[in-house]
């Protein structure tokens, strides 16, 4: 885990839905393990698929959130630095990944 | 685990990639839960984002071969036994789910 990327934008400030993108993660991370077990007890595909669509919309959710405080803090406090370009250039590409 | 639905369409039939489907979702969980830890360390928002949109795309080609399974075997069989109706319907909600 200790190979961070060389990014311009290092954090200094805390992320206002940290703690929820942390829960949502946790609750994805259990909901995978269920449906797994699904998989293992031989389930209908139609059972296994509905399952991984809520997760997958779960974890657009928490995409949502993570750019929200990527816009909401990380992008606010870069402008006020006069340093942005490095933040909206993440969030483009953050956008490009998850709407196509 | 055990509110099996009322579905018409019981499987008999081994799923040709139930296996790899068991290891994929097994990999997945490992990748939630190291983006959790990530998460945890105060990781930037962007390298969080980037691993949510691989996280996204590994669920994506696993519901592939989820309904690749329900094609292959369950539709062909069902074919066979003159009642793909059922099958067919599940197909296009999972279609419907997927595909936007």
């Amino acid at each position: 885990m200790e190979n961070k990327k060389d990014h311009s934008h290092v954090h200094g400030h805390t992320h206002k839905h940290r703690k929820s993108v942390i829960n949502r993660l946790a609750r994805i991370e259990g909901h995978i393990r269920s449906v797994k077990q699904m998989a293992l007890d031989e389930r209908d595909c139609p059972e296994i698929l509905l399952q991984i669509a809520a997760i997958r919309k779960a974890l657009d959710n928490t995409a949502k959130l993570v750019l929200t405080d990527h816009m909401e803090t990380c992008l606010v406090d870069a402008v006020h630095e006069g340093n942005e370009d490095e933040v909206l250039k993440d969030i483009k590409k953050a956008l490009h990944n998850f709407i196509r």
